[in-house]
């Protein structure tokens, strides 16, 4: 697990230079599959003097199996994303400003161009307000559940994100490293999203043919971006 | 009171590294409740060139009783928030964009998200207007009334700020510190006000049951945020 | 004059340094009303490799009496000012966005809160549009007559600034670094007043007693802002 | 040729440096018209380890003819807008956000004032949508086919920049460096346009006088800006 705690605490710090997050807001974890034990940032900590030791591993039902500190108050969210999504290996949450206003707002945030078709194939989901139930008893899984269903049947690697009515995103990726990567694009998405509509209040977004012909450029089998792994 | 000067000093230098001030803007100050001493930045001095000792320290009539300088000119506010707060150890005023946005459109920012709730159980508010007189007489003493006014009977603890209208937004704590800390997200809660309402010009805002869940996840008796004080 | 030349230079770098320009653009002069000589930047030099002996002086008709290089093609824009404004000592001319933006809306800035007060004692003006026959023949002047139009009688010294329609802002001050100054708080009321109508589309702005509070605060024989001088 | 690859890796830098690229989104080319090749950007690496060997050389039908890593996937847009525009030595296609915002919002930024003017005769066009055809069959070269259509009989180097309906920017110039500036006023200009736009919906932009006046001060052969060269 020691790899994983610095490919966490890395993906953590990344958030940070990224300014995604403001002072000890949010969180990045990742999953072993083999071990069943997710590696997760502590609550709270300021993430200048955050060390991979400092990271808490939990087993899936959330008990702390090695560490020190007590893990993210948000890490219930992580664990049931990672029951929901098996193909999953890294999740991260932020309050990046972007991606809150839409959240706030709660509005999907539609496919308007080629940036997004790039990472996204197809509206990044918002979910549906929790109950007042679910937020007293059981709050931070049942953001969890929410986001979950907010997909449905869809593939949750096609659109590797979500934004959490009146909260905001989840990320995530094969890695800890893939999720911050998606964040950091969402973010980027939001921001032009939003400028987009205050020039154009009936933008329709991309053709179904452009959304696929960007989507799997770089995802997939087809997939022409970049250079080749050799 | 020289303990005190280096932490109002720190504050003040904080407010600049966050952004939220420009030039000679903006004021922390923080007071001493054992000895009824307030200590405040200096008028117009600038930021990078501050020591602790040209910070000034008066009494809570406003009068000098250390330093060379004469003090912030919104020391009367500062006072006047002591003397109506009794829990508040540090003032922070700044002229921080997005904040001063919602104090010049006259709007209190409302709670509509889990930011926000985090730091503020519930809509910042927005002071009426100063009457002419107050504005000719006792203008800097009757912006506090006006901001002390704007709380009523409401603890201005779990509202650490207020937006004068017109002008900009004061926020306080516990510390000189937690004071800029507010400060700080008061302003990435005032940008996000503003894009969500962008996108969403009916925004209603968080329910009361996630209100509750938020603020008082990290406030109050039963706060589980953080890592707990050994 | 090398004195003065070192100033304009300063001035010059100080606009880089504050984000109000991008590349070339922007020009900053100063003027010896002892010997009727106006310092300014060349035309179209890098900023990072501008030095004082770069600058160049030039007479009230714009002769150019010392120095290598072209002057900025402003030139005769800055004589107007100086020629129609006697009080002041330094011109400012940038493409800082916000500014901008008002300047090619055609909307003079009204004083929405106390940091516009501060500075600025009322609107800041734009001009009106150039006829054809100004733009073909006598182009760079003309602009000044039209800044010098839209104040009338007022005094340049309360507002030292304005906005060219559909180009941008010119400020001013008693020193070519004071018109500096003027124009970066320019550009953050500039943008806190878009900011402001996009929350309040009909915002009023400041009273007449708050106006003069503020800006009498500062400015004037009574004001009571910062250090007295000794 | 070795030197033209020093100069597109330089402009790639440039185009990171001035902020308008994330990750390995956003490429430059150069192009040599003695030998008719080309020199552009390789797919998917990132910049900050990208060296001048790593630049890839390909002719006109867009073979690679020297180099170990795959072009750019936009290669093809590249090299129609090369045998499109004879005039034109380089080509540069960012995600740059608020020009990303009006080809999302398939708007034409029109010239809204000065800053505008002094580098595009007119408003910046938008290309119409491709077909569903041209996305399946020959997505990358008819981008650049559209573009080219956009411009019709206008003379590329009058506006040097073009917005992809649903994509981004393309911008060039006499030089991959040229390229480059020009997408970074681009980018201004297309930031202050939604600003003017949001502070008077129905703005007109610049009359035909001043569009004149601006473009000739700094092209053609009475162009009056900057130091002549000797």
């Amino acid at each position: 697990m020691k790899q994983l705690r610095e490919q966490v605490l890395e993906a953590n710090l990344e958030v940070v230079r990224r300014g995604l997050v403001l002072y000890t807001f949010g969180n990045v974890s990742g999953i072993s599959r083999d071990d069943n034990l997710v590696v997760i940032k502590p609550s709270g900590v300021p993430y200048e003097r955050m060390k991979a030791d400092d990271l808490v591993v939990t087993d899936l039902e959330g008990k702390v199996v090695w560490g020190e500190l007590r893990p993210s108050s948000d890490l219930d969210t992580h664990i049931h994303l990672y029951k929901a999504f098996p193909e999953i290996g890294g999740v991260v949450h932020t309050h990046s400003e972007y991606a809150v206003a839409w959240a706030q707002a709660g509005r999907p945030i539609p496919a308007l161009g080629t940036t997004h078709a790039d990472y996204f194939y197809g509206p990044v989901p918002v979910t549906r307000e929790l109950t007042a139930d679910e937020i007293k008893n059981d709050y931070v899984r049942a953001t969890g559940v929410a986001i979950a269903e907010a997909f449905g049947n869809r593939d949750p690697m096609e659109v590797p994100a979500a934004l959490v009515a009146g909260h905001g995103p989840f990320a995530w990726g094969r890695t800890p490293d893939d999720a911050v990567h998606n964040a950091v694009v969402l973010e980027a998405v939001a921001r032009m999203a939003m400028y987009t509509f205050s020039l154009q209040p009936n933008a329709q977004g991309v053709s179904q043919a452009l959304l696929d012909r960007h989507y799997f450029r770089k995802h997939g089998a087809a997939a022409t971006y970049g250079q080749s792994e050799k």
